[in-house]
């Protein structure tokens, strides 16, 4: 392959108030049909730049590979997030107007796996498969197409999205945390596949559907097939979708992208997508947690934080993992207290700020840890 | 009674990043013990601060009555979205920090009704209330008093007013829309009470908990109901709760005020919480609306709005609901652009800004209206 | 003139920061050459939005009108600003970065007049208009064409629209206040004019740069007529340069756009841009105020505030005209304050939110007022 | 000394819209007389906590030591910007309602030092002192105790903490950049006193007032020896301000906290505030660049950004500074562009953002640096 061979849509998803479109920049690789269709958006909350770099990387590297199956690259998912400022940083992890979560507002129809599989129990596998596959898109295209008075600004987003993501076998979406360390949402049916990516943390995630586009993008597959399981059918969940977290917001690094561009480079190759590439993933240790077992920690007092925890690090139950200053009572009480957490722990992300209300995310633990 | 009656309590709900308390001002008046005690709060959205007022002429009004009952007033109760500007407007309606609507982290167990239904089906209704009051009170508190890292900044908040609201029969949240007629929210089994408030547009609405302080403090209550009905014993739902929507945001009006206190007045007065009161309900026609047939109206397109349906006006099926004027495109298309809505409605409220995107919520409807 | 003579160009005056271009639609009509250049723009800060309406009016009306003079109209002169949301309403009068006031980032040569003046001493009227209107173009397309990393991402949209500005003979801002009576910023040298608008209150302003369009039209030609002036020869003001106050923010009514447009339009034909054209000024009481005496009014406590002085009316001192309320200390000080004001004055906007810190603007007055 | 010896007042700075009290913590330490006192503020901007943590370690180590001079020390200077948040970020560095700086509004009288050089012209050096500094304190306290609504809510709070520096001799105001290097505003008439700093880069300013506290705090009496000068009298700027950048926003380091410390206690040595102290200067290479020649460098085109000269080091002119990537522009132009700047300079600071609009401030660069 080579640049010329990719294409570039634009594809319209809304409109500002001054009257312009809201576009959004759809890179399309061809392959030569015989692998699994490939969906990849980065930057649906406006801070979390870092995989457009991926894509990026992805891109320099696609065009010299022969591809098996098609891909679809979306940088930029979110026109409004990406470009809504408020001082400094970018305020895009929500509609400033409603304050509705950009990644909460995917599309799921719990209806339509129960159809598909009343319909369709004693087609084959490539029927059913096809049959729900333009089920699911043709439900979005209806909400799409209906009166325009009935979608939220984030709903029109998210569903062009999900039409593109709806088209694909594997789907991934590239976020970033705060300060973090990488780490992925694996749904559970497929913990198999998250040895492929160069990922040291995974969050083995069950059936169960909030709005997101990685669980928009399984759950209806994964509800297939325990439809299906009920009647004795065993039929594979026929999609892979993962949220890729690729380490901290606010950030570009062209080098830590082109290692992650290799994370996913392997995972794809695993799953078919190249002819003869020679992308391998990494030999390292990977802990998983249940997301039950993902435990967020919120700043007991307000104060000023100086975090102790290393990221991605291992912490024992009762080590200190952050101070909080508090110089309101330098004389009254103790001015620097040191917190600590309960269990046995994996620290995988602590917010932004040094300074906290009480009751403010500080760190997100993994606990109860395994070897994957 | 007189002002040296009502006592004030500043309660402590958070810190702040520089380590100051958040306090809420409680007042209190006591009663003879023989009426039920009421809750009233305002100001939960930072933008909606005419609760203020009401509970102002409230406390002017209430302090001259003999009561029956303990009333509890809580203005300002979310000392953040109080305080939270950004630019000329306060923008509380959610945390800041997360974008969680602050009127959605009230606390739900959802297990306690079948629990007190099981363990006191056999009791008396007086010993039964009591037990569940009581349960639903240190179900609370059992959060408030668990580890400090558990709880966000809102939900603490929430928690501490949602046990002063459970400690009440009667639970009045002052809310007010963003450029807003008069509506009420009330729970279906008490329709009835809507006609002592001087509120013509009311809500009726299910038994679903979303989150609210109306629904946390009425859901426990009617599912209790529900449970001992499937047991065969019919037991009143005890506690009315409502949402009290005063008109619209970022204005202060003591004449309306006055109006307000007056219209609450009726209603508790309705309710046994004075001795010899003279308050009564205005002769005016309700209109309701399930909450299902209440229709939001996003902006199909994006541009500058003229709004023509009069706030708490019918409207007919197809008239002109709004203009959108769409400067950008004055020479290739129709620059002025009419909105209808396809259906007969009450217009209850609209969008605070006159700019908005595709996809910003403008309008809100009451459909399939009914006189109540 | 018909539609089809308007022609429309879209500047592009920066990008965001997912590289889409920002655009400004300008709008052109052509005169017959005999009259004076206009140039009218609106919504340089993004909650001002009415004089976009104001532009519809005039062009719906200019397009009937033979003209004598070019008219360029620019709606939409601030693409971020236009577009920046923090809740529901509008964050547009400074960048969200920096904080700048958008109308504040305009450019000032104050040594180009002595230049000039200086250079063309000798110089007839006309050459010495044409030199002096060159000399402003090219020192702002000097800045356009520097290097990039020099211009800040509001003086480059600044600079483009003056660009365009300094083209003109006549130039009119269209703003609005918060919540505001209309008014016009008028320069001393020309209150004559101030009578051709039906705009009851016009602040009369001195030749001082402040950043503001207004003041980057009109400085230039005033300073130039006063180095002239102190060589002994007499030179008139060249340009007349206007901010033009519609009303209230955040609002779009099209009558009163049709009425403001006819405020414009009488001005314009007293100003001979028209060929026979009926527009006349309305028989009005002018007041006047110089700039001094425009006083702003903060709170001199926190609370919750009921707006009462009337906008355009005419107070006097000590009349109430605001109520505090601070239900914080209902049973420690006095709930409900009352705000009076030492001077006699007309108000002539408040704030925009109900809401305020000790400190903020609560109200702007007119004092020491005479009849214009 | 001990912490016994330390006092703590909380001076009232303002209310809030609930109408809480805003206070600010103010610590003293009383010398014996012989020394200068010294004022030390901290966070005036919302972000930049980590002058907290350096007050912080200051007041361990100052409670150890006799002092000769008085020491004041303030954290958390701005109550309102250090609370205020717009998602993950403190959003401080400007009043969210005016835009306005908060370290823009001191208050200067140009008049002062001239009516105190022409009344005390004969006095001695001690006695004009005095006279001086009482005359810069009852001035603020005149604006303090004027009326009310003449004050900004910053204004307010600036004129209380100037109040507090106008009775030192030395005053520091603690910073940060976004993401910076250490640096020192240094005025010109005491560059010496900068090589007591372990501060490698120092800004020498002028004696320009631009509404800053180290500008409130020496441009008073630099005016008052220079009028002074011009009568032929030499006088000796009497107090050394400064404002000191420690690093990075949104940080606590307490280790880099500690050595900051050391690093001003170096400096308050060498100016005789302690009884035989050890502190003394790091050998380190300082760097001076003159105000004018402290250069920003905004975005030439908009696009993420990875951010690639080294904070504090040497850059020789055409390296490589920024990438900027495009990715809405794959395949139409080169989607990674290379930012070089034409001098030689020493980074000092860069944006907070990987996400900029073209325009945005990227870097602020010394160039035509010297050792000082």
């Amino acid at each position: 392959m080579s640049k010329e061979q990719i294409s570039q849509e634009n594809i319209v998803v809304g409109e500002i108030a001054n009257g312009l479109p809201l576009t959004i920049p759809v890179y399309r690789l061809k392959g030569d049909g015989s692998g699994p269709h490939v969906y990849i958006q980065a930057n649906m909350h406006g801070a979390e730049v870092q995989g457009n770099a991926v894509i990026y990387q992805l891109l320099e590297q696609l065009q010299k590979l022969p591809l098996k199956g098609d891909i679809t690259l979306v940088p930029y998912a979110n026109p409004i997030g990406c470009n809504q400022k408020s001082g400094e940083f970018t305020l895009g992890r929500f509609d400033p107007i409603t304050g509705t979560n950009w990644n909460r507002m995917y599309h799921f129809n719990s209806e339509l796996a129960k159809q598909i599989a009343e319909q369709y129990r004693n087609s084959d596998d490539q029927t059913l498969t096809t049959a729900f596959k333009n089920a699911l898109i043709s439900d979005i295209e209806k909400l799409l197409s209906g009166p325009a008075y009935r979608l939220t600004t984030g709903k029109r987003i998210a569903l062009n999205l999900q039409k593109l993501a709806h088209q694909a076998d594997i789907v991934l979406d590239l976020h970033t945390g705060p300060i973090s360390s990488k780490h992925l949402y694996c749904p559970a049916y497929t913990t198999k596949s998250a040895h492929y990516f160069n990922i040291p943390h995974v969050l083995v995630i069950p059936n169960e559907f909030d709005g997101a586009m990685d669980e928009a993008s399984f759950c209806p597959w994964w509800q297939l097939s325990d439809e299906l399981a009920k009647e004795g059918r065993e039929f594979a969940v026929q999609v892979e979708a993962f949220t890729v977290e690729l380490g901290s917001q606010e950030k570009i690094d062209l080098v830590a992208a082109l290692d992650d561009a290799h994370s996913i480079l392997s995972y794809l190759n695993h799953k078919n997508v190249f002819v003869d590439a020679p992308f391998q993933p990494a030999a390292i240790t990977r802990y998983g947690c249940k997301l039950n077992d993902y435990v967020a920690y919120y700043a007991p007092i307000g104060g000023m934080v100086e975090y102790l925890a290393p990221l991605g690090g291992h912490i024992k139950a009762g080590e200190p993992i952050a101070h909080i200053l508090r110089m309101e009572r330098y004389l009254t009480e103790q001015p620097l207290q040191t917190l600590t957490f309960e269990h046995d722990a994996i620290a995988i992300l602590h917010f932004a700020s040094a300074s906290v209300n009480q009751g403010t995310e500080l760190y997100k633990f993994f606990t109860n840890t395994f070897e994957l």
